[in-house]
């Protein structure tokens, strides 16, 4: 059946039958209760068939077992800043700039303005009292650019205008993401050293913020928050055509079926938990946590509270 | 295939394939660009049938062209507030008890809350201020009552609670519904005199709000803002089932499927439109104006918004 | 000079110039960092200069150095459950129900509505799952009333109709409070077996909620977080006039100029800090925390995070 | 005494005693219920007395009794449209950039934010459709820029960076702002072509957005929405010494019992009325409906609601 839209790239490679293809490299382990995959993409045969750039993806996921508990979330958000900081180049002159894409005032997708907002922000206090730096704290900005709906501004005019000001030695950039699987949603952490390339993301309207676009390292982290209901329905496509042995010779009627449900209606709407204002609360302090954590890795939690 | 979950009473009649149910008479017609049924449920086999209490229906439904005009809300507003003044009993000197039903933090759920915030509210004045008293403006108080497990408090003991203070003629519960087709959310309203049933709504935990348990007249006014997603899976199933034959002699392995999805977790999964903050903003508006013209026939919309 | 506007029992102590007042006993101690004081006030002579009900009024007070440590905020919260667990009848059959009174809209006055969203509320679950009991988690119900303004209804009204479905064994009402001092707002905790009086309150607009409108004891828990502009005014001019020797003899000019000034457009005006928005939070927090540490004292601050 | 802090330049001259300074041209005059006062200063010496940049400050003022009909906002909406429209430079390739300046979570401080929410956004629709176009809708784009303990970026760098990219004709920053009198608060835009001043507006850490700074024409658009606490306690001072006949040979004592007063506590207080939230909404719906109005000429206030 045609291709079912997912962000992650450890879906788009399971969706292959998790077969080995050509460039693509895999690699799983637990830590801490939390399971990680990493999925490497060389430039080449496989990042096409997967449609992912080369680069690595890197999932964390909390086991459902797992998932109720406060210790879980913390547990994600140390692994989650342990990562971060081996990505992140060191440097202590130059900031790094948090960017929170998304529409703030459009729930599934408001992600990443919501952990910029607790993201704890030195850049000015360093610069206006440099006896208070210490080898603490790093330097840091973060800004929600905003939506072109609502500001007439690309997110990537927006963020070359940034740089231009800032000159950081990185960027990492928070988001929303699509997932195919509704079990995802709030519990799988997605950590790219590749950037945010086009039309990712719920809001499904963005340009590439990448090395190459912006000159500047861009790292990923995203979430699923949503999967598109077009998606639910192909899977039970899927299901009944497999239980039914109807999927042998009629692969093209069921992609045309496909193709009919995502073009209809549903091609706008979303699936998500009904909590879908608590699940970005939650999942918004797990990641600016991770960020915290990776950005002043000596500073305390009760430390990045009290400067918040 | 086992019974689809909705909330309107017009899409279970469709269900059944439109064929006469004893006991259950439809009519429509068309009024300033809105499509109107009523469909009218008497005791009996038909109401068994349909799962659904005996007594009026009525849908207001938007045209699809229509829907981006703030001229085509407005029209649906007034039709609304004609509709309901006719089923609000008349009186002076007790009041009209509006209730905002559902959880305001979960956004899809907040259609109620947000209602009751823009409805005009006067008891206080008239009582404080009797000679402000005039006959343009009725009697009307206007609550949300939380959610049981917000509040701990079962909806219908604080109804109950709030009924034996105010002594209310009629109430009218807003709350926000479950549709089987994507395409009627946001712009779809029904209105009943069958007050609110266990188990329907949105939060789907609510116990019955109902002229026998509360003892005075309960209007009940709902729009679907979400869809089960085991509703468009099951959809899906039953196209394919149907394009491809499979339907005849395999009756039972399909609901077994579409068992199994609704059982797993896509049970508690949700579909919306993206933008649903703004639709919940957008529906509880138009309901209110509908609520506010119908219980104060003689002031004008600016009137009104210069009381707020 | 005029009477000062303040809810504090403690304030208005002190506006007597701390001397002795028949019926009026102070006693006053440190723990944990927090200075308690506890004025106690008898029927008669005392409890009409003090301009306040009969009762025990208990005032937490944050040092000014401790304010800004998260640390500080816990203990104040631990406190705070410790003397609310003593004030709280003993019980396992009935319900204790926390209100939080104000307007969630009005952010000065949401501090009550904003601390029953954090109360751990546990009625349903107990009745539903009674072997889900156990003796280290009370019986709560929390419940935000609305003003009379938006839902025109009476607090009192909506607390009795809950009273008669609920039978609590105890009501902790919760409300922002206008103090004297500027310095106070959002570090004094005021607890008191009174209740809440009429005109007390941000909103000024309450009915009585005592153990005589409602027939069941009733604590009230409140915080400042205004202090009425006119206040600052008139403390300006005493200053003054103390400082240049003006009071001798012009007691009667000053009190004119002071009526003059509260009788203006000050009349309605507030003063916060900048920072409301944030104060609510905070302060929001930390008196929920007390209270599920007072309701539900086998409990630890991870269980509840899990069970909320 | 010493200086009183407002950013209104017509309270600046009133302070003054509204007597003739050098370089300064006062005119007002009446339109549509709205009382308009135009204050020109040149370079020298008026401009330094002032404290306010060379340039034009117009002040629009509802009066008292017409401040709650609706339509009063309205006439003052269409009063701003028409002065913007003659200040903002026309062109038709260049887009006009609105900034709201200000911290959206204070609720004081969020007037620019909520006002660039309802600002009519079209540039993105013009690049993407330009078949769209037509000379009704101008090309606008609007940002909120964040404030610097939020963001660690200068909101001048924000500006600067979104200039390089977006290369507009003209901004429109929009701020609140403080005032002397609590009866300005809500009900008085001021309009200047001087730009932003350092110092200015409630959060007060702002550095200068202006043609010189920016290299293109800054317009600023503020309506006050606090008054110093400190400024209340004054001008009590100044009336007590007024009436008393103190202010003779001690202003000297009168200014130090002034600078005590700012210097402690008060200094970080703001007055506003209750019902500040409110008022945030009316007044940036008021603000933005000009804004509007200047910058799509040819759009009726329904075609506006219908693209938003």
């Amino acid at each position: 059946m045609g291709a079912i839209r997912t962000d992650l790239a450890m879906e788009s490679f399971e969706e292959h039958g998790k077969e080995r293809l050509p460039g693509v490299e895999i690699s799983s382990w637990e830590a801490e209760g939390v399971h990680v995959t990493e999925v490497k993409v060389s430039q080449g045969e496989g990042a096409r068939l997967l449609g992912k750039a080369p680069g690595s993806y890197l999932t964390l996921e909390l086991e459902d077992q797992a998932r109720r508990a406060p210790e879980s979330r913390r547990a994600m958000a140390t692994l989650l800043g342990e990562e971060l900081a081996r990505l992140v180049p060191p440097g202590e002159s130059d900031p790094v700039l948090v960017l929170g894409l998304g529409n703030r005032w459009v729930t599934p997708d408001a992600l990443g303005p919501r952990t910029v907002e607790r993201t704890l922000v030195t850049r000015h206090i360093l610069r206006e009292m440099p006896q208070a730096a210490d080898e603490r704290m790093g330097l840091v900005c973060a800004v929600a650019p905003g939506v072109l709906g609502v500001t007439g501004v690309e997110t990537q005019e927006m963020v070359k205008g940034l740089i231009s000001q800032l000159r950081p030695r990185c960027v990492i950039a928070v988001d929303a993401l699509a997932a195919r699987a509704t079990d995802r949603m709030g519990y799988t952490i997605q950590l790219t050293d590749t950037g945010i390339q086009p039309g990712s993301g719920v809001g499904n309207h963005r340009s590439a913020l990448t090395q190459e676009t912006l000159g500047v390292k861009v790292l990923a982290l995203g979430v699923p928050t949503v999967v598109y209901a077009a998606t639910v329905a192909r899977d039970a496509l899927e299901l009944l055509a497999r239980n039914s042995g109807l999927e042998q010779g009629h692969e093209k009627a069921l992609d045309a079926l496909g193709d009919q449900i995502a073009g209809g209606e549903l091609g706008e709407m979303i699936v998500t938990p009904r909590e879908i204002d608590q699940l970005i609360e939650d999942v918004s302090a797990m990641l600016a946590s991770g960020i915290n954590q990776a950005l002043h890795p000596g500073l305390s939690q009760s430390e990045i509270d009290t400067m918040m």
